[in-house]
């Protein structure tokens, strides 16, 4: 539902009676930040999360700060939207150069700097690990594990993980490391992994039980972390994103009522 | 260079100097066992591997007993060729189920039949690891580490692993994998990540240095284990297999020479 604006998916989500929606920096900033938040809360709907922050891997020294700025300006959107989490894509290998571990350095000092400015607002920190396909251009922390060792340097009520099926679910650590960021999970988001991948892999994704993903054991594990938040159901998808929103929202919430079923089971 | 045979391949490799090649089955079915053998032999070429045997995961009994006795054949066509390993490609979901740890427990049991096998024919089989956007319909062996795991309940001289920089490259824990895979170590195939990723994703690699991987500080660690066998150049793009072979073999050559000059320095 790329299409709709960030007062539209709210409407949306009012009417199916949904309880909560994650907002992306653009949409809000189009149909501006006063006037989404108080839509938001005049239509009772939490705002989960916050996407993004982040892209923290930058070559010279004035780039990295304008990353920096432009991360405490999503920190305060977040804030003003009483948003869950502000999720932080971390970034790929930093440009020219090829030295991952200097881009997870890199990463882990930003966040550093940016855990204190969070604090001040209330505003937790999510980190999300990308799929490794995603490794060189867009963000090099590439598995939960990665994801809760970097959380565990800050104070839990400041930085967490967020818990992205699509990312992690080929993980054979993957149960554990849930269970080792029990207590840090500030967001769990669920779509499905469906072949074959497409021409621009960053739309690849599908409704919950079209793909390979074992959805209901991985909800169960973060539910035995005593994660108590929102689920969110993130589906980037061309030709979903074309489908009718009343349309996909039904198919969303069938199917996410499905999984819940499954998941209790286990 | 797919569209040479296995003769011509050999033929290639024996003009410039290089002094293995890893053969697949395929193309040495093609050209028959005993000739492909003979041409090796008597051009001085050692076969550095055999691609491969695996896929492993099946539904039912029958499929898998079938997908056995493939892979005793393999094993003998690896003996026939005095090749270094067979490489196994593990398979990835069992078709119908989502059940990641059902795969592997396959996956385990179907090396675990094979080892006698393969030991009596005096084959070493390598165990490779397939990036993670495989794992659903290829390989469900996601990191190094899995396959050190797995080879590890076997002797040495039997299973081992093979490194792939491509499936690899992203992981935060490969130094140490590198590490616990010292003498194990079957085969090391190098390409290179380049963005953006085709439409068919088994395609997307590129020459040595033209990507995003790190391949001297890889290489420096596949050495500091001790590893003294064959480095296979594996490029899998349908541009580079249209370019003339002996055009690519030279740039091969060539990107290798400086990769072995900046691992050393390492």
């Amino acid at each position: 539902m790329q299409n709709l604006g960030a007062l539209e998916a709210i409407d949306l989500c009012v009417r199916h009676d949904i309880g909560a929606i994650g907002l992306w920096r653009d949409k809000v900033a189009q149909a501006g930040l006063a006037a989404t938040a108080a839509a938001a809360r005049a239509g009772g709907l939490h705002v989960s999360s916050l996407c993004r922050g982040g892209f923290f891997t930058h070559a010279d020294a004035a780039r990295r700060a304008a990353a920096a700025a432009d991360n405490r300006a999503a920190v305060l959107e977040a804030a003003a939207l009483g948003a869950g989490a502000l999720i932080l894509v971390a970034g790929g290998l930093v440009p020219g150069s090829k030295d991952l571990p200097l881009a997870r350095r890199m990463i882990g000092d930003a966040v550093a700097d940016l855990v204190p400015f969070a604090e001040q607002a209330g505003v937790r920190l999510g980190i999300e690990a990308l799929h490794p396909m995603f490794c060189a251009d867009r963000c090099a922390i590439s598995r939960l594990g990665e994801a809760v060792e970097l959380a565990d340097q800050f104070p839990a009520d400041v930085v967490g993980v967020v818990v992205d099926t699509y990312h992690v679910w080929w993980d054979a650590q993957l149960p554990a490391d849930i269970g080792r960021a029990a207590g840090r999970i500030v967001g769990y988001q669920l779509c499905d992994w469906v072949l074959p991948l497409p021409q621009d892999v960053l739309l690849g994704r599908g409704h919950l039980g079209d793909g390979y993903i074992d959805l209901p054991a991985i909800t169960a594990m973060v539910l035995a972390t005593g994660y108590a938040g929102f689920a969110e159901v993130e589906i980037f998808s061309q030709e979903i994103w074309a489908a009718p929103a009343d349309e996909t929202v039904t198919i969303v919430k069938s199917r996410f009522a499905d999984l819940a079923g499954a998941a209790a089971e286990r």
